[in-house]
This record gives C-alpha cells, sequence and structure tokens, in this order.
C-alpha cells in the first residue's frame, strides 16, 4: 500500500448556488416581495452574527452566466448547521422565488505534504487555525471549482511515491505563492463527502488573476498530468446593498 | 475463464432519496400538512415494527446540499417488499411534497475473498447472519456511495487472477479493519440490479472519519488503480422527533 | 475487412419503462381513475389477445427504484406494429397518469458463431422459430439491460479475428448453460435500432440469479475485457390483479 | 500538416425531431384540434410545393420509442431557410401540442477520397447535383444516426496519412454498395455546425436492412476503431393520412 | 515545471443563447407583447449606444435548430458589466417568454505564441487594442464553440515543450490566415472562468466557410491530437427588424 498524506480538517462548508425565478419575482406583489426581502435579509443578519462571533463564516456572491445567479457560501463547525442552514432558508418565503443549481459539501483541509518534522500540536498553532477556520474575505471576486487528482492508466496520482507527489505539490505551490497578495485561495477536501475530491474556492480583487493562476498553473505537471477539473464559478461580491438592488425591479 | 470469487447474499436493499418540495409544503394548509405528517408518521412506525421484529431495517437520514433533502434506506427480504415499500410511499399524502432525487437496488452481500477452507454452512453462522441481515446502527451519520471494478485496458480488475485479487482485497480490509469502533460499514452488491456493481454505506458518529477512512484507501492499489465511484451522499440522522422538526413551518 | 458473423432476426422489441404520476393519480376523482383503469386493461386485454394467437408477445412488470414504475415489454412483426401501440397507449386515459421513463428498439436475434455447418433453413427449424419469436414467460422477475462490445484502442472485439470472439462466445455461453432451468434469456440486436448494440432480457423466479449470472460472466474474457453496459431495471411480475393492486388508492 | 479531403457542398439539412404532449392534445377541445391540424397540413402542403419545385426536399416520419415521436427532415438552400421553417413551425397553433426532442443541422457533402483525376466542374455533373441536393426517397423506413470520427491516442483518424484512409472509405463503400437496392444512404456533413462531425439518413422498405448495413460495416476498420456514434433514431413514413390517423383520438 | 504562454486580455464576453417559449408567447395578448417588444427593443438601443461609444460591443443572432433560438453576445469592459446587462434582461417582460439555454463567460485573449522580440508595450499598439476590444462585426452567419486542449496520456498539450506548441500553433494560424477575408475570428480564454479553456466564435457572410475551416484545421497536429471541441451553435444575424419579424405572429 502506497502511503496517504496526512490531513488537517476544519470547518465543514457548503457551497449553496442558487438561480432566481424571475418569472415568479415579477408576478409576485409589492407585498409579498418585501415579504421575501424582509425574510432574507434577516437571514443575512443572522450568518453575519455568526461571521462576527467567529463561530463560522458565509459570503454571498452574484454569479455570471446561466449557470447560476448567486451563492452562498458558508463556513460551520459541523454538518448539522450546515443543513440547519439549508432548511432555514428553504422555509423562508424569498426560497419560493429561487430554484436550486448547484452544491458542494466539504471541509476546510490542510495537508501535511509541506510539513517540516515538528511535535508541536498544529491546532495549537494559531496560524494553522486561522486557516482551518478563515474568515471568508470580501474580496471583490470569488471564482470556485472542484478538482479530481486522475487515476487513469499510467497517470495514476495515487500509485505515485509520496516523494514524487510531495515534489509536485511544492512545485505547484510555489506557483500559488507567487499570487500572494493578489488571490486568496481555500481549498476544502471532499473525499467521502461529495463527487469530487477537492473543492478549491479563489477569492480577488482582480477576476483576471483567476484566469492567470489557474493558466499557470496547468502547464505543472501536477495539473498537467493529474488535474481533473470540474464546473467553474465566477461572481462578484453581492453584499446586502447590492441583493435589495440585483432583486429590485 | 477466469475465476468468480463466491458470494453470499442477505436481505435485499432500496436507498431511495427524495427532495422536498417546500413551495408545495409552504403552500399547502395546516390540515393538509398535519394530515401528510400523519400520514408520515405512520409509514415509519410501520417500518420500526418491521426492524424491532427483525424481518428487516430501515433507517432515514437528512443529506446534506441540494442532491437530495433525505434518504429512506430499507433492508427487506424480497425485491417485492422493496416495491411494496415504494408503492405505499408514493400513496400517502405526503408523498406528494417530495420529488425524487435518486436510487439504489441492491442486496447486502458478503465476498470470500478472505474465507477460511470451512465445511460449515455460512447461514448457520449467527455472525455471517447478522452481517447479511444487519440492523442498522443509528449513528449520526451516514455516507453512502456506488462503485465499479474498473475494467480499463491494463487496469482490468476482471483479468486479474484470483491471487492478485485476494491479496489486494486483503490489503484493502487491513484499513476497514483500523477504522472498527469508529466507522461501521455494509457492503451491498448491485451487479445485474443497478447500474453500478456495488454499493457502500458508511455510519458513524464522526463524519470525518467517511474521508479518512476514504481517502486512506484511495492510495490502496485496489481503490487507487481499480476503483471507480458514483455521487457521494453524506447526511445525519433524522428519527421522528427531528423530521417532524425539520418539516414544521 | 473483418469477418461479420451472420445473424438470424424474429421478432421486433419494444421495451416501454413508464414512471406513475402519483400526484396526479391521488388528484384524479374516482370516475377518471375508473375510467383511466379500464382504458388500460381493454389494452392489456388487446395484447393478451395478440400473445395467445401467437402473433406477438407482450409482459408487464413492476420496476424497483426509482428509474421507472413498470415496464411494458413488445414483441411484434414489424416496427409499425410497435410504433401503433405506442399510440395507442399515449390515447388513453390512463397514459396522462404516467410520464416516459426510457424506451429501447430491437430485434430479437441469434448469431451464428455456434451454428454447425448445416444447409437446413434455420427458418423452417421450429426450435430456432421458438428462440426468434418467444412467447414471455410468466416468470416471477425480470432483469434488463443494455450492453456494447468494446472498442477501445487494445480491447477492440471488432478488430479480433473470428475464431477469438467465436471462442469467447462459446465460452459465455457455456456460463449461460449453467443457469438452464433457472434464468430465461433474450437477446435483442439494435444495432442501426437504437444506441446500443443489443440488449440482454433475463427471466427468472430467482432475482439472485440475475445477480449470480451476470457476476459470473463479468470474469468471462467476453466480459471483462469486451463487455460495456448500460443502466440495469430489475422488476416483478405485474399481471392484472397486481396492477389493479399497485394502482388503488 | 496532415491532407484534408476535399468536399463538395449541396443543400443545408434541418432534423428536427419533436414529441407529441399528448396530456395537451386529448386536454383540447375539437375545435382547438381541428385548427391545429389546419395549420399543420398547410405547413405540410407549403414544404409538398418546394419539394416539387424542386428547390428543398422535406420527409416526415414517425419514430419508435420515447426519443421522439416524430421526425421532420428538412433540405434547403440556406440556413436562414431552415431557421425560417422552424420559427414558422413553432408559430403554429400545433406546435404548442408538442415539445424539443433533438435536433442537428447540418450540409449534404460528398468527399472526394474516391474521386478520379477528372478536371470537369463536379456541379455540371446532373449525378453529382443529383445527390447534393437530393429528393427525399418516400421509402417505408428511415434510420438516423450522428457520427465522429476517433481522435484516441493511437487511434487517430485525422493523424493518419491520406493513402490509409482512402484505402478505409474504399472498402466502407464497397459494403454500402452491396446495398444497392435495399438501403439509399445521404451524408450530411456538421463540423462547425452541429456537435458531431456527420450526420448518416438512411432509408430502406426494409428495417432489417439498416441493422444488417451498420453491423456489418462495425467490422470494417473504418468504423470498427475509427467509428463514434451517438443516438440512433428509427422510424416509418408519415405522410398526410397516416399524421390524421395518429392524432386522431 | 513547463512554460506557460503569456496572454493579454481585453473585455470580457457573455455569450448568453435563450429559447423562446412559444406557447407563452402566443398565449399572451397584443398589449403584453408590445411591452415586452418594447422592453427588449429598449434593451437593443442601450446595447447599440454601448457599441457605438466603443466601450462595449453586442451583436444578437438568431440559432439554428433545437439548441437556442437566438443569442446574444456582450463584450464589456468587466465581469459586473456583463452580471448588469443579465440582470437586466431579466427584469425586462420580454424575458418572462424565454428560457436559459446556454452561456457562456470569457474574455479576449490574444496569446504570444507567435510574439516578436518587441519592447513596445502592446496594449499601446492600436492594432493589438483592437483585437482585444473588437467591434463585433456585423456579419451574415455566426458560429461559437468551446474547446479545451488535450491532456490524454501521450496526447497532453501542457507536457509538451514550448518549441512545439509554438510550432503547432504557428501551423494552425497559417489555416486560419488563408481564410482572411473569408472568416473573422475571435478567441476568447475562459480558463478559471468556465468549463472549457477557450471559446471561439467566427463569423463569416458565407456558413460554409464555418465547415471548410474547422475541418481543414482538425487534420492538423494541434486540432487532431490535442483539440476537445464542446457543442456547436450557428446563427444568422438578427438585427432589430429581423427580431420584429420573428416574434411577429
Amino acid at each position: 500500500m502506497n502511503e496517504a498524506v496526512a490531513t488537517l480538517e476544519g470547518w465543514y462548508a457548503l457551497h449553496d448556488f442558487r438561480t432566481i425565478d424571475w418569472t415568479a419575482w415579477k408576478a409576485a406583489d409589492d407585498e409579498e416581495r418585501a415579504g421575501a426581502l424582509e425574510d432574507l435579509n434577516a437571514l443575512l443578519d443572522e450568518w453575519n452574527s455568526v461571521s462576527e462571533a467567529g463561530t463560522g463564516s458565509t459570503a454571498t456572491y452574484s454569479i455570471v452566466g446561466q449557470k447560476a445567479d448567486f451563492v452562498m457560501m458558508h463556513f460551520r463547525e459541523t454538518l448539522e448547521d450546515l443543513n440547519a442552514i439549508e432548511v432555514e432558508f428553504n422555509k423562508t418565503t424569498f426560497a419560493r422565488f429561487t430554484h436550486k443549481a448547484y452544491s458542494y459539501v466539504s471541509v476546510v483541509e490542510l495537508s501535511s505534504y509541506m510539513a517540516g518534522n515538528s511535535d508541536e500540536d498544529p491546532m495549537q498553532n494559531p496560524h494553522v487555525v486561522a486557516r482551518l477556520k478563515p474568515a471568508l474575505p470580501g474580496s471583490r471576486y470569488v471564482c470556485f471549482y472542484p478538482m479530481n487528482k486522475t487515476r487513469n492508466l499510467s497517470d495514476n496520482w495515487y500509485m505515485l511515491p509520496m516523494e514524487e507527489r510531495r515534489e509536485m505539490i511544492r512545485s505547484h505551490g510555489l506557483i500559488g505563492r507567487s499570487y500572494a497578495g493578489k488571490v486568496k485561495q481555500i481549498i476544502t477536501g471532499s473525499v467521502g463527502l461529495d463527487d469530487w475530491e477537492w473543492g478549491v474556492t479563489l477569492f480577488s480583487d482582480d477576476a483576471l488573476q483567476f484566469k492567470k493562476l489557474v493558466y499557470e498553473m496547468r502547464f505543472d505537471e501536477a495539473s498537467a498530468r493529474f488535474g481533473e477539473f470540474g464546473a467553474f464559478y465566477v461572481g462578484s461580491l453581492l453584499n446586502g446593498e447590492k441583493i435589495d438592488e440585483m432583486l429590485k425591479l
């Protein structure tokens, strides 16, 4: 048996993509729409309180193109927390004006490919904890995509010796680090939780950096030979005011 | 011809994933909702009686994310039993508030890769029978996924000699056994019954153990080269009280 | 050019899988339901007459799981006959309570891989005719799946010499024959008629035999290297009484 | 760069597959149905006039199985002509009783693999023109399927030298020619126009010939190694009378 | 790590494919239709003003076949601009008569495979800027398709040395240039933005040139071995008058 790398896990994450039923929204009367917005804003306030209390983090972004109209990204302590959020959203009067578009269930993950040989308990390291329980930044743009490591005949990531995997991940990390200050990246693991092995959530104030970063990485062997990518979702920050503007007729 | 491993089969299983039509549920009046809940609870009571009588086993879990809202897992003696349960559910007034999301038809299976050379009739062995007709545990979390063994050119499980398969399954089993006490696993076979070859149903009180277990196994040759995986569904226990809570407006 | 094996063809077959719209069925009033059942039973009687006259054969089975609620399998002399049956069903008042789930168009086929060097006209042989125009047995269970022969680089069935194909088919047939008395099999060809190359319809009084047979065959080179399989549908006999019982509220 | 074969193109083609909404059709009153049929028959008359004038050709066939209920095949001078036909059909009252099922956009094509070294302008050759602007035959059955030439590692049609491609096409053509008088074939090219590279439309008075022809070709290297096939649609001629019969309640 | 080619980016692009709900359109009364058309024409005027001001470019084409009825192609400075256009369209009364069909998010891209060793800032070069911020031509026909570069074992574009990639792109470009005056091509990059790596939008006054160009390129190694193609959409110019004509009952 090949050696699996050790991982650390933090908050569970639900990426909840939704589409707006504009026909129903326009057919509703002013009172219904006002009630629906009130319900939605109450939820947003509740999620903000959680973010402020540091017991979780939620961010909302619009999505460009027909795949979805917006995404709510929730990071919480347990799967039950995420489930409760879903049910609460579905019970609002606003939910009637939305359809499901896509969702992703995962958990924040740090892998130890790069770890030194420390005896320290990493959960006592505040830098590690901050990465495992991340406050989502209010960047102007977001990019999300799920991915696998390839298992195709001679291109099989999981059959590679640990040392080769470590070297490729190191090279990959160097590219990522060259975007420091331009792109913030959160890796969530979903093996055993959802259909792909990882979810990548990128934040930036310049959407072009998503393209530059992902394109540069694609020439890196870790991606070129061993990266399989799902759908890409890209969008811009949707805070309270922008939601009102989006939904105002 | 290559040698097929012998298998033992027990109860048939139906994993029945459903989505709630929240718009219809919220549009219904109190009386309709009360009637629907009564119908649902009557069914749940009926299934509990079967579980208590030991003639079958049913468990209900919520599902996190948009793939489904909940799953009903039924284990029974015959396919007709499972079919009757489906029809009975579809006839309830509650069913109108749900949509089909996904289902899986299979039968509990033990393979003899690990078997010793015993002359004993395994169906006389109570440990074997308990595994073939398993009482579903009331664990906090569930994880379900279907899988195949790869048949792709040089990576073809079914062309391997029995001895190589046996050795890989042994190694795989060692990982599973290292999670004893943390994860309970039920393997159901679906060759000739549904679209994948096996269904894996995992139970645990710690959802992270699903990720740890499946990830560790992925580096094992049996998975790395020969495992093909379908969609993963993960959720938390949904007993009577929690169902009422979920559906209460 | 490689040598194609000769085939004999008999009746055309339509496997017509349908789902019941339970919400509409429950919303209908007693009179509508009674009228719909009358329409359905008139069709079933008509199909029975055809079966009895030996000019065709029809069988109806329930399907376990969400893929479909039932299947109507029609074997007739011409494609127009099958088309007329579809249209006639769609015009019934019962059809309004169903949705299409899946269908398969094919023609009963015997291949000459195993043929001796006879000068006899096979259509004068009553055993051959009985296999080409088969009366569907009233077995308790049915299993249907479509399949292809692989054409993937070095695993390309159609590039193999006739002699190798014949030998693999012979070995495959031996497995099938070992299930004689337990499983009855009808092979229908669909090259040029539907999306897969063949449809396999199995009948048995013990559903476990479907799993045993298909699993054992999977280790045979003809399946292991060269079999590609579509969706599997499994269900139990749905004669007139059972249809009434299924639809009774 | 490898040498592309020269092609000649004729009429553009739209294969327009539709499903009938039988529930809506049965729910309509006699007057609505009569109006819808009148609209449909007016269109059919218009298309017949075009066929008679030789400025295009249209044929209508029923489709067996659930993929579609009928197909309208239109061959015309320009893409705008095809678009206008679509819009005109969609504006009829009959269109309300149909759903889209599948469509294919292509252009009649002759390739020069088999061409001699003539200096003649092929468009002055009436045999060539008749093949590029074909009057659709009123055969009893039709079969349509789209296809690609494989580009998979060592099985890459487009990397083969012209001479090898020519030889395989020649062998393929010999099979086709052996069905002369039994099957009429129209090849339409769709590179740059639709999702597959070619569409194949076969006409015959004996549906079994579709199976015999496609099956025999599958053992030919051009198909065995280099043919990728989409969905197959098969049906029978649907002239004016048969349309009335199909839609009569 | 392999060397990534440098790229220049210009306007962001949204290809927004829509289907018309003809049943709803025909069921609306004259007043509703007039209001919807007024809304639509106001948007078209607004987009024309942007095109005239040179701060973006929008073109509208009908699409042949069932995939969509029309496409709105928007090129703008930012993702927010594109998002605002979507929301504005969705809020019109016309939007109620359409369904989403497909969309593509990308950004105009020039790659430096062919670049000389100039020290000049390319964004000061008006020819470069005109290609990065292109005024969409009013050509009679459009063709759109998304594509990837293959990453499959020995056919892996991203593992090739820069020099090999450059040579293949050069050869590919020569074909493109031989269509100068016949086909205008806009390449948009979508790595990190949408599901494919590039989108290709072709304009021509002769639809056959799309087929000729794409077919000829398919024999070029860059496409033959390394091109993966998504769906192809083809259609004809839909200016204001033609929209009115299309929607007039």
